[in-house]
């Protein structure tokens, strides 16, 4: 752990005095977003002190041409980077024509900053003296509306403490932004127009290259002690800002607001030639229903979502808000509403991380959103990557591959790869295989077959086209072989017979198989119509086969154990326990180098294969692997402490269990990994969740139906949880003694509780 | 071989006729310099067609910041980038208003362009008609010059062929220029200040961030018929660029030549205060002692190099010509003259492999110039690396070595390392070994042992302490392994127990321990005194030997040799012989994975160690590997076909060696791995050297004395070379029947031919 200043809450983070130093951690922490725009929690007024400025549209991104040292054939030519987007929340405000900024205040007092999450909003409070003496009172509030995604508002008040003075608001919008990861303050988006009328500003700016063309708009209303005021604002505006100022001389003791409405539309959504004009009727229905009327809808929204969503401990207030925070920060980031977007790792909390889409989504993100949304979010996911397909068969040929094989970008915007490291992009080839996985694991959870002859199956296709051309034969071996990859475990380069990617391997290529024969029976379909996009013939599949079944897996037997790759017992096998804690995070202090030969595993990765495939182990298997394999586990991915998780209360091992699950529940709030200011790990939230449904509650798909093996922490009195199980809905409730299971939306459903089958009924607790 | 349009010759470059599109291989391939400077071969006339424009002054670099996808610990903060420096060749011609431009012409005939390196110059002349109708033949003449080494002199004679018109020269000097390898045209000069006075102009410009200053400069004279002519020029300039035309009608058959004197004065060398005044002096001389004046130094400066450096070869012009370009560019490059410099990859003739030095300097470059020039210019470039000790430490530090440990760069420019993808940087460490290898082969050539005490051992003994805390001992092997590097094949990346890697580290801990005793010894020094910058003691020489003692070393009983590294007989051994042609060279064909999966072999690597080592293993242990690795080779390093070539000779495997000469000699020349455009091959051309001396010539140094076991190609009639050892020039002449030995320059000496002692004194050819 790394920090400890966020307020426990069960339903909010709260932030109480101001530190500079926090300035950054805490833009991240209290970030916003709706699913179609995000926003670090940077201030509203200016502030001269270090800080991170980020504001972030859906799917609009910038490709940054490739600079590598030596270049390799095949390297995609561009790297996508996520842009900072042209900033609507900016109001400056002055007292007396001195301009409020924390930075040069005199003092800060009361400073507190909340960001609630059962409504969906961000709350920011202090009292400041500035320079000229004068004393002022600031509450502000913002959110951006779930109801209409282009909107965001703020309310921004300011109260005189200590005499009259001269209240100015002047709120901007303003296109001289850039990145904060540009190395030469590089400019991406070219302004296009600066228009102001009628107290409303619009700003429209085309990305450079991509041509994303987004309007940025906004318009305020001011009050007095409550009382809306009718100030003509002074508008000014040069090329790529705008800004509309408000003055008013008030008395000690009234309070001057302001609320601003603004966001972007955007011509991913509308006709770019109409953006001005959508930004108009948008403005106008903001302004209509209010600031009041809108923050409603939020609570209404959001709490809508809490309703299958939520998740509660009881007795455990930090675990509590951990669990939330997660939950709330997924959606903030996907709601599943655009088939065209994704989850990036860091939303929209930051830079980092450049593209939009990862493997992440389809090992970490799917199971909690297929339990807590209509599957038909789910299946929007899967159908993204089969919208890609094409584009994964090219991909699959720029690296010497043929006949349909399709290899699945590292990093993705559009379907194209869009990393440029080689190790990742050539290596990492496993993303593959947690894509058919996916498929697998959403069948398994809804029973809806249908996908896989409608879409999935052309998928599965290319992808065992792909493990059967990318395996070798090792002669010295007798074996088939895959060389030279990049396991989940990234503190591994190029390594031979990853154990991990090997099993997946094979199993992708004996599920295709599998799909295509029955797709074949069941739907009457000839191997030709299976496939759009590939084509196959028997033959291929005695081939595919013949690989499958004599693939190579490293084994230890003096361990016992499977190997994470060829030769790692050669290594110096220290364990994490001896390395001094001022070395860690090991990322930030040892060369690449020095971690690459040493044994340290940055994320689950012989452990994330018993994870996906749990049933083809036995309990002493998972017990030996885990007991291996922990100890030299640094977790420096946020995507590994939930997989340990799970396995440790599968293993009874709750104590363990409980330090991963807060490990992965505060994993940002605490700041465990020491880079917090540069965003959240958005989808390893979704591992959190996989945390207490999976590792404590014991959830399982057997034979279709669910199962559960309740565990719980010694350190909560309850927890509960609710599942969307094939539009059922079923709240679990575990206690220290008992589990209570009913159901909230259904006719019944057979579960198993430790293996005993059980039937709930509506209106009908059941406690096991 | 991908070209083959240049005229075999036995002291020229020659090409006939224009084609636009070998301009870029031209350009490489005409590229002319003096050590201090150098160009590529632009025309001085503009150029509308593609080109790649260079001009590079030693020393003189920019640091290109580092941009990597995901930021790794202990990366180099930048990337130095050879500079583009100020066009000072430039004269614009016009006829009768109409730009001359070879690109536009109606008809361009008798073009023919020649470096002339017996007496190192370049020429071009042709016979051009222009749009307006007006035909002109064209001469220039151009050299760097030797003698003086800030001066470049140009000869342009226009001469009218069918009628009157009005010819201007508009020489000039421009510092708009850029790199070729920038993605967004940036620039890298600031230009301080241009001027102009009596017909000189001077431009100073400045590097970003490195802040090195350069004036550049020119003056010219203009000859009708080869009377100057008093024609007063027009000045012209502008923020970044200076001309002064002299225009003249002159008559059909009448030729107007301009002579341009120019270059660069750089404050490397002078006052950065008096570089205006020094670049007067310079044109003072230059323009006194005038165009053919220099011209006749020219001559004789290069006749003082071939005296010693030629190598003859009688029946085949081109393995002559190819010998001699070879050396020609070396001498081009580097001269030994400047302590501070260093060898670079490309030389002046482009601009990739940004830095200067690698360890192509120590592993290539010293033999040749040991043996064709004083023997301290060899001991400079062991002092270079002296001087950088301090560097290497602090490198090390960076990967968490310790102890005074050193690791040098893969790339430099100043002792610092500047280049940044992992797996060259951090891995590729067995550069370190070529380095020691470098001491202990400059002594043993010059038996200069004193340098040892002097300088040496400091290096060495921080190797020997970098490669023992690099091995880590593997319980299983019950040895100490090297993880995770890339040894000189670059086409494996992060691989265990690379062969040669762990060979040349085990010999440097060996080779230090041995000197530290020798020298403590033999000029009774203590340990702490011996060395300045790191500490050792006895007991820390215990542990050294511990691991140079229990080194592992893949072997394969299978196949009698041992393995490249760990795993290599896991791959899909297809050879060379099963690639289909259009897949190479792969590096421009194949994605990295692929290559790094298969078999392929950039450069020798096990058999660069028994290169190195060739004494510590038996003729049938050379075999074997040679037979094993070779049929995977791919030379695709242009540092590779030499040690094939010389391996091959002592076989006696005649055929193999001739065709790996011609491979090396001619690998820009006809361009084997298609890049010649990119600029010159100048490192592996000592290989070239090689080839022939310890090649073909058996050149040896066995227990202090000079020993050959001379062969010769069927394709030739005769070979000879000359050497200088300690001082005495022996120059070797090899027929197909006999060897004669020649001492051309000291008392006598005595050599071992075929093992047998022979005795050399002057005037007394020894016939064997």
């Amino acid at each position: 752990m790394n920090q400890d200043y966020i307020i426990p809450n069960e339903w909010s983070i709260i932030e109480k005095g101001f530190n500079p130093d926090t300035v950054k951690a805490s833009e991240s922490l209290f970030s916003i977003g709706n699913g179609a725009m995000g926003q670090r929690a940077n201030f509203e007024e200016s502030y001269s002190g270090p800080t991170f400025q980020g504001s972030y549209i859906a799917g609009v991104y910038y490709p940054d041409k490739t600079r590598v040292g030596w270049w390799k054939n095949g390297y995609p030519e561009y790297f996508a980077k996520v842009l900072n987007a042209p900033n609507w929340i900016g109001i400056n405000v002055t007292i007396n024509d001195e301009k409020l900024d924390l930075h040069t205040c005199l003092e800060v007092n009361n400073f507190k900053r909340e960001l609630n999450m059962k409504e969906g909003w961000l709350s920011r409070s202090f009292d400041a003296t500035l320079q000229n003496g004068i004393k002022v009172n600031v509450y502000t509030q913002r959110f951006l509306s779930l109801e209409f995604d282009e909107v965001g508002a703020i309310k921004y008040s300011v109260t005189l403490v200590n005499g009259d003075a001269t209240v100015e608001f002047s709120p901007y919008i303003d296109g001289g932004i850039t990145n904060e990861d540009t190395n030469w303050d590089d400019q991406f988006w070219d302004i296009l127009d600066v228009t102001q009328k009628e107290q409303q500003s619009f700003l429209q700016a085309r990305t450079m290259k991509t041509n994303f063309c987004a309007c940025t708009y906004m318009e305020s209303l001011v009050f007095l002690d409550g009382k809306q005021q009718e100030i003509s604002g002074v508008e000014k505006k040069s090329s790529n800002y705008a800004s509309c100022s408000y003055k008013k001389g008030i008395k000690q003791g009234q309070t001057f607001a302001i609320h601003k409405f603004g966001g972007y539309v955007v011509d991913r959504n509308h006709d770019k030639l109409e953006l001005v004009n959508v930004a108009k009727n948008v403005l106008k229905k903001a302004t209509d229903i209010g600031f009041d009327g809108l923050l409603e809808l939020q609570k209404k929204s959001w709490s809508r979502i809490w309703e299958t969503a939520d998740i509660t401990i009881k007795g455990d207030v930090k675990a509590q808000q951990g669990i939330r925070f997660n939950i709330f920060q997924l959606n903030q980031t996907y709601l599943g509403t655009d088939a065209r977007l994704n989850i990036g790792p860091k939303g929209f909390t930051g830079e980092k991380y450049g593209g939009s889409t990862y493997w992440d989504t389809e090992a970490y993100c799917i199971p909690f959103y297929m339990a807590t949304k209509d599957q038909k979010v789910a299946r929007k996911l899967l159908e993204y990557r089969y919208h890609h397909l094409d584009k994964a068969i090219e991909n699959a040929e720029k690296l010497g591959f043929k006949n349909g094989a399709a290899l699945y970008p590292m990093v993705t915007m559009n379907g194209e790869e869009c990393h440029n490291e080689w190790e990742i992009t050539f290596e990492e080839i496993h993303r593959n295989g947690a894509i058919a996985f996916a498929i697998y694991n959403y069948c398994r959870y809804t029973n809806d077959y249908n996908y896989i002859p409608e879409k999935g199956l052309e998928v599965l296709i290319g992808i065992a086209k792909f493990w059967h051309q990318r395996a070798t034969y090792s002669t010295k071996k007798g074996k088939y072989v895959i060389l030279g990859v990049t396991g989940p475990n990234e503190y591994e380069n190029n390594v031979n017979n990853n154990w991990y990617t090997n099993y997946i391997a094979r199993w992708c290529i004996n599920y295709a198989i599998e799909n295509i024969k029955r797709v074949a029976q069941e739907f009457n379909t000839d191997y030709q119509r299976i496939s759009e996009k590939t084509t196959i013939d028997v033959n291929e599949l005695e081939k595919w086969k013949e690989v499958a079944d004599n693939m190579y897996f490293p084994y230890s037997e003096e361990h016992n154990v499977f190997l994470q790759q060829d030769g790692f017992l050669d290594k110096d096998l220290i364990t994490v326990a001896d390395l001094p804690q001022e070395s860690r995070p090991i990322n930030q202090h040892w060369s690449w180098d020095r971690i690459l030969r040493s044994p340290f595993i940055k994320q689950a990765d012989v452990l994330q294969g018993f994870y996906f495939f749990e049933d083809k182990f036995s309990e002493e298997d998972l017990e030996r692997h885990f007991n291996f394999y922990e100890p030299f586990t640094v977790h420096e991915s946020s995507l590994s402490p939930c997989v340990h998780s799970v396995q440790a209360a599968k293993l009874g091992k709750m104590d363990q269990a409980y330090r991963f699950y807060l490990r992965t529940s505060r994993l940002d709030l605490d700041d465990y990994n020491h880079e917090v200011h540069e965003g959240l790990h958005i989808t390893s939230m979704a591992g959190t969740w996989m945390s207490i449904v999976e590792g404590f509650g014991g959830m399982r798909i057997i034979d279709g139906k669910l199962s559960f093996e309740p565990r719980i922490p010694k350190q909560w009195e309850a927890y509960s949880f609710k599942i969307n199980f094939r539009n059922q809905i079923l709240k679990i409730n575990v206690t220290q003694n008992k589990t209570n299971f009913e159901l909230i939306n259904g006719d019944k459903i057979s579960i198993l509780v430790n293996g005993a089958s059980v039937l709930v009924t509506p209106n009908n607790l059941v406690t096991v």
